[in-house]
């Protein structure tokens, strides 16, 4: 145990933490602690090296390789000769594994930081001990580090969580911490889980010509978006994977192609892997909280306020570990807060939880921001609500789309958008204007469903028209109808 | 020659201005009058028809053709077998002609608007003669009808432009009417021109395996946009088709594979079908427009006012015959305008040309929208701009792109958005939040790039954030800096 060593700001976890050293933060010492994501020694986090980053990277791919296969439809002959995985996995870690060392590496070098490549665990106040498990920083292996902190940010993020019974069958199985590294694909996988890692998963593999089963407790795919979007990706997702809702595992074990599962409906389900996704928790536990006075929620989050302060004087927390928004973007607003807030003690600004959107990158792909429908009727609001057919518009004529929606809902009473909910091709890139929408309003406030669609133009015949005519197809009360040239009629506009 | 018919409102053109017939129009008595497009008798106008909606088809096709032969760069290994012509025509007309002809259909059967299908000529002040010239109406082909309006809307549109020389040759050619409807595609198409039309079919013609070459007077590809990105364009086109640019033809006629052109710098260039893509001119000749007091510019177009008014009184234009924008939602939206100042004349509305986006479907996609950086130059403005590559941002990266590129241009002093010019993937959708900010600003006005960028939530990794990173990536005066936390560093985030 060497004498402890103090710091400015003591930073656990490198992911959206290693973004609060700002230029303002760089006249301080500060310490950088990082364990790695998962069971490798990945210095960035999680979207770098096991989540957004790679997993997108493969469903474009994925994409590539369902537009080879659909491509007759639009007059062009094309033959899928093969699929090289070990070519698709070594370009994406090819790219990223050096940004991972690299940022390792600058860490370790740079002069107002110092990088403890372990793990740490709260002794007292503001005070830990790290217990170095990598090598490449100026810390043996081994050793365990005291440290302490004026500032501590707690940003240690969300590991897969793993259903007990899987743990105690004792077959091997994947995560999204693995599942991208396998030398060679599959023949078959079961997927275990119904969300956004589920979702996204299943169609890289699918698409790459793995054959899928997906098995869910709930009785729809993705069930935090909208019921109606929810319910339509349930129903595509049957046509294409072997999928299985509402399903409880009674056994897992070795058996079958490699893995199988017994539902209790008396179906056994067997792929050559096992992945499973089946959501993420907070990266709470081990860290000695208990010591430092930093009290965690029943489900393994910090406490946390607005401001990005945990329950101990000087110690903050931002992202998985924390917030009830397991998303890059998130984590990144509240690392944006937290580090002026560690400046500006006098001045403390706040998390915007206010219209935060997310998206899936299955196939289709899926998006949403702000209330779904049923939220809206349960927060009272007289809702009024539009699903508009990628099909109906010009350029999903292009596509020969037959499946993308995209629904928005709104105040009836008002006009005012509450939430939109898309599925099909970029999805998370033309919710964008309604995400501003609610983010920014208009010059007279919050904008209504027709001053957002009659207020600018619209690209014809970009894809962007299914959001304008989505909002045009709103039914309002007419009295609130207060744009000056709101005209239903243009919907039908070629 | 019948007796004259009176209507409330006659209608000259069934593109647009047969948009105008909303229901608060259809008490009254309307004329809608048409002669087909082109050389064809096609109801509803160039976009329809012959424009917008089956070139996107096409270059949807043309797209996912690019996508199979490039898709070993992804891992993805696939083979092009081949084009099926003339089943992605039919594919397009057996939806389009239907449409067109039950357009037709609806304005020759409805109770409230009567169908002409023929060639209208003012005589007078409101007063036309109408020579019929198709069959499928009430009036005999080859009659002449006289017809008189309370009002009428002049919403003849435009054609293409033919250079002088070229007719002169007896050559035969294509133009953007006839070409998508060819029985084979040939080996190889000369395009003359390097504007839209022209960059559109070059990119279909080339993904779909035709040789292509374009010959162009200017020294750049789409000269209208940003000179950076018609640029960047150009130097694209010049390795993907045989591109002669600042080149004059000397001579034009049958020889070579088909047609042969002659350069003035010596060179000889030769397809198997010629394509003139030399710009379009307003459908104003042959209307009697003197008779009816409806003066013309210079360059053919109809003089108008901001309302839609010609100098005639009673007498409405709309459209390309007389906006400086030949862009079906800029149509779209003078006809709402029109629709609403025909049955309002003590509350006339304006048209709105303050922020009008367009777009490029070629290989890449390109849009735009305010000013490019050279005009704002021109105003006066001390301009910042910032030119994101896609290939910098997590989604650029799962594209490989290495092309696109998303460029803003600002006010330095005070941060306020003034134009977006974009090459690259979905850029006529993406660019739309910048649409939108510049049309309807925030809560305090004009946004500011940094509110923009920083005032909502972008999704991670969606290929939004190349404009987030656009944004964040302007030099900005900081005294003139007002969002509460603008944070270049995020930029970086991943």
């Amino acid at each position: 145990m060497s004498d402890s060593t103090h710091y400015d700001l003591v930073i656990i976890g490198s992911g959206s933490g290693n973004s609060l050293v700002t230029p303002e933060l760089e006249s301080g010492r500060t310490a950088v602690v990082d364990r790695g994501v998962g069971s490798t020694d990945a210095f960035g986090g999680t979207c770098l090296n096991v989540g957004c980053i790679p997993t997108k990277m493969f469903v474009y791919a994925a994409d590539v390789a369902r537009t080879v296969v659909d491509a007759g439809r639009f007059g062009v002959d094309a033959t899928l000769d093969g699929v090289r995985w070990r070519d698709i996995r070594d370009r994406v870690f090819g790219r990223i594994d050096p940004i991972s060392e690299g940022g390792r590496d600058y860490r370790v070098e740079a002069d107002h930081t110092e990088a403890y490549l372990g793990h740490a665990r709260f002794v007292g106040d503001r005070e830990l001990e790290v217990e170095i498990t990598q090598p490449g920083g100026h810390h043996e292996v081994g050793s365990v580090q005291r440290i302490t902190g004026d500032q501590v940010v707690i940003a240690t993020g969300s590991r897969p969580r793993i259903p007990q019974p899987v743990l105690d069958s004792g077959v091997p199985f994947h995560t999204s911490d693995s599942i991208m590294r396998i030398e060679e694909l599959p023949g078959s996988i079961v997927v275990v889980g119904g969300g956004v890692i589920a979702a996204e998963f299943a169609h890289v593999f699918s698409a790459l010509g793995v054959r899928v089963t997906v098995v869910t407790r709930t009785e729809r795919l993705l069930r935090v978006m909208d019921q109606e979007i929810s319910q339509a990706f349930t129903d595509l997702a049957r046509g294409r994977w072997h999928l299985h809702t509402g399903a409880r595992p009674t056994a897992v074990r070795r058996g079958g192609e490699g893995v199988e599962l017994d539902l209790a409906d008396g179906t056994t389900v067997s792929g050559e892997l096992l992945l499973v996704a089946t959501g993420r928790v907070p990266n709470s536990e081990d860290l000695g909280l208990e010591a430092a006075g930093v009290r965690v929620h029943g489900d393994g989050r910090i406490e946390v306020d607005e401001h990005g302060r945990t329950t101990a004087p000087g110690v903050w927390t931002l992202g998985d570990v924390s917030s009830e928004y397991q998303l890059k973007h998130v984590a990144n607003q509240e690392a944006r807060v937290v580090a002026h807030n560690l400046t500006h003690p006098g001045d403390l600004r706040s998390f915007d939880h206010r219209y935060v959107p997310s998206a899936v990158f299955s196939d289709p792909q899926l998006a949403m921001v702000g209330l779904t429908e049923d939220q809206a009727r349960a927060k009272g609001y007289e809702v009024t609500a539009k699903t508009q057919r990628y099909g109906d518009v010009a350029y999903g004529w292009a596509m020969e789309d037959s499946t993308g929606l995209f629904k928005v809902v709104a105040d009836r009473r008002t006009g005012h958008l509450l939430g939109a909910h898309v599925m099909g091709p970029h999805a998370s890139s033309l919710i964008q204007p309604v995400i501003q929408a609610l983010s920014l309003g208009g010059p007279t406030g919050p904008l209504t469903a027709a001053q957002l669609a009659r207020g600018q133009y619209w690209i014809h015949p970009a894809l962007a028209e299914v959001l304008e005519n989505a909002l045009l197809g709103l039914e309002v009360a007419p009295h609130h109808d207060v744009t000056a040239d709101y005209d239903p009629e243009g919907a039908a506009d070629a």
